[in-house]
């Protein structure tokens, strides 16, 4: 007897009709619809798998059956998909980025697709204010919003579009020092920021004396500390430690408990032979082992090299990255380049810290989203039922959210396994064509910033993108098909 | 849709028939025996728990129905479950045993119920060969044999006599540091010794050069920098890194990771700032961040507080210790002492090592079973799926287990949830006379120790205690009922 009913494995060559897609060569019946077929079935012990189909997302038909009648398609996303799954993540370095990304006093860095000061959301305000502050460019909040506002001698352009990603705002000045991960697979090299811990934190749009203060620590004490035990260990496995913690209760977005853990324990031997004084060694590990969020920044990174390894297939509909800035959701394919295809973001719905509630949210943020794009996060919620404690939802949800995802991706994640799917990988890579086809979008786990400025944290939740993006990606992968002679 | 079917719960007094004791007011039916009802039921769409129905263990009859009828029975048995569930766990102290326990060379505890050399297997004969040579008693393993042969000088005694537990053979002399841990709740202390690491190692059997030389260095070093860390620290909560680990993939016996990094990380900042060279400092922490069982010697302890608790409630047919000694499997009972009802040790079914095989392995050894005395280990296999790749089985095996002794247990656990089964308590409190009734063992995850003394470890696996030891602790609980009048 088992309790465990295993999702209808499907070829990475589905035929275009959904129904006919999910089915295999097993002996199951997949019934879609009101549910008297499905009932009569078991009646009969026959196994049942009932899907919840719908028709392809409105106003799609004709660009669906161009780009499924691409002939590249199939040999392009099984390309796209097995570069982002073989792509390894070694942290090399630790660096500030004024050095390692050559970006200049005035330029920030943020999350999601491009945006400017007027369509920037409150959390993304408060962290520009932050930032400006920290960076000594500006004295007080009102200085720092003024000049913002003003934009002169301020850049601001998106991590995605510099190997960087950042979590939530995402807010990267020169001074802030960054991992630098390496993919000796592929050799792409991404970046990411360290993380602050949470509550009042800058990338959650605070901007206080001690969010400041603590980032100051973080250049003085933090980086440089991490920088000489991770120059002493040489390259940490990261996308190892991801394949355990999957094994170990976290899903990578929302829960990097155990994660944090195995990095502090690789690092630890150099981190204590560091030539520094033995209280800044403590005081380095107690806020990393205080920080259940520290991992977070590894993966991703991690996760940033295997979906840049999979860029730019001419014919992919595999999406490369999933982004937002507090404003737009954008979303990137393979086979369309640079360009992004955005709506606005939606609103988590989870649960709230303290006192706060729905009202105080800001819409979805941050570029942490390139967790799901790698197949982790809220598609690897069945590995980390414990999370419905914390971003809402109860434990069936966590298992049908990952089994959901099989439905619109093109892999299983050969190293990315979940026990209690029976050591099933995880789902990778999100297809267009599957997303508009089923009307399933990619389910996301994430944190929830205020929506004020200087807020801070409110809470963490499940949300998904706005729908548009896909039909719109789905037509410039239709414009991009080659006419047939 | 709900995956997860919850077994049917049932109240703490139970009436005598199986059948009807695992009914509750739930719209639920239970059937046992041949499947046609069943599935006769299912296909009514009603909520049909099958279970595996067996009459109670010959020749028990009077016994049961003669304890079952005890008035104490159900508030005793309540009573020691609550103690069990109730109980804390801190680690207090790292003590050598000579200072802590009094104990005095030529004097070795070991695991498992009372014996003498000519019972003492394999693995157990090479850990008291190493224990002799390392506190200096004997200079070769011959001489040592010799010596524990003769018995001159020597006194052998179970570690569970002695408020200690001790992994596999359990051995524990003078010059050992061993954890001290003290229940906040009921005042009980409980030790035992510091984890050697995997493989080669005295708790396995083996006692070449290697294995001395290491557990001088864990006097030397090891035991001094940990105590220095406790003692700075102040009192660690072993309680809650258990419920935490739980949700971490770790079942607490064979799985202790997870736990293995949260005790590491919250001595961390302590154990940095020790007055000892730094590459000592650096030395504990690759040890102990290498040794993913480093936890299993802290959980085993903290599981010996909560049983010895719950120990001496007249009139209770819980369980309070299984241990092993390599050739015995013995149980003790709340309701009846320091009494031990024994049966001859099975050999686990799982796993091996290397070229290992089954007859490499020796019967069932150590005191490790404490843990699923106190309602983990084997118990919260659910929360561990990835286990099945240690100790064998599969996924599926793995939830079953956990469901299944909800039918021999008294309690669930307040503080032990397992996520997957949306956070019900692990099943906690073995209840002799549901094992008779039932005919259902207990479910124990264990390491196999190589049969020939100086192996080492040959594998992991699962194992049952002999059937023989409930009937006759269950004719003692009979006996100790007073007459009616």
């Amino acid at each position: 007897m088992t309790d465990i009913s295993r999702p209808v494995s499907r070829p990475p060559s589905a035929p275009s009709t959904p129904l006919r897609g999910l089915l295999n060569g097993e002996p199951s019946v997949v019934t879609a619809g009101v549910g008297l077929l499905a009932d009569a079935l078991r009646a009969q012990a026959a196994q049942v798998t009932e899907v919840d189909w719908r028709p392809p997302m409105p106003g799609t038909e004709s660009d669906l059956a161009r780009v499924m009648s691409d002939p590249r398609r199939q040999a392009a996303n099984e390309k796209a998909v097995s570069r982002l799954m073989s792509a390894g993540a070694e942290l090399v370095d630790v660096r500030p980025a004024h050095e390692c990304l050559g970006i200049e006093k005035g330029t920030f860095f943020h999350a999601g697709p491009p945006m400017d000061w007027e369509q920037a959301p409150g959390p993304m305000r408060g962290a520009l204010i932050g930032a400006m502050i920290y960076e000594g460019l500006a004295e007080t909040p009102g200085q720092a919003e003024s000049a913002l506002a003003s934009g002169d001698g301020i850049t601001l352009d998106p991590c995605h579009h510099h190997k960087t990603v950042g979590p939530m705002a995402g807010v990267v000045s020169p001074s802030m020092w960054m991992f630098e991960l390496r993919d000796p697979v592929h050799g792409g090299t991404a970046y990411c920021s360290l993380n602050e811990g949470l509550g009042k934190v800058l990338r959650y749009g605070a901007y206080g004396p001690e969010v400041i203060d603590r980032l100051h620590w973080m250049s003085r004490v933090l980086g440089p500390l991490l920088q000489e035990a991770v120059r002493a260990h040489g390259p940490l496995d990261v996308r190892a430690i991801i394949a355990q913690m999957l094994q170990m209760g976290d899903e990578g977005h929302n829960r990097n408990r155990a994660g944090s853990l195995m990095a502090l324990r690789d690092l630890l031997p150099s981190l204590i032979t560091v030539d520094a004084p033995s209280s800044d060694v403590a005081d380095v590990v107690r806020f990393a082992g205080a920080n259940e969020h520290f991992f977070l920044n590894l993966g991703m990174p991690a996760s940033k090299l295997a979906t840049d390894a999979a860029r730019d297939v001419p014919g992919s509909t595999m999406v490369v990255a999933m982004a937002r800035n507090g404003t737009d959701f954008g979303i990137q394919t393979s086979g369309t380049g640079d360009q992004w295809f955005t709506g606005p973001a939606d609103t988590p719905v989870g649960l709230f810290l303290g006192n706060y509630g729905p009202e105080d949210a800001n819409p979805d943020i941050g570029d942490s989203a390139i967790m799901e794009t790698a197949g982790i996060g809220g598609f690897a919620m069945a590995a980390a039922p414990a999370i419905v404690r914390f971003v809402g939802g109860d434990v069936p949800l966590a298992l049908r959210t990952t089994r959901t995802m099989y439905e619109i991706t093109l892999g299983e994640h050969p190293a990315f396994q979940i026990p209690i799917l029976e050591f099933r990988g995880t789902p990778t890579g999100i297809d267009v064509t599957r997303v508009v086809r089923t009307g399933i979008l990619p389910q996301i786990n994430t944190g929830m910033a205020g929506a004020v400025a200087g807020t801070g944290q409110v809470g963490a939740g499940l949300v998904n993108p706005p729908e548009q993006c896909f039909p719109a990606a789905l037509a410039a992968l239709a414009k991009a098909v080659p006419d047939r002679r």
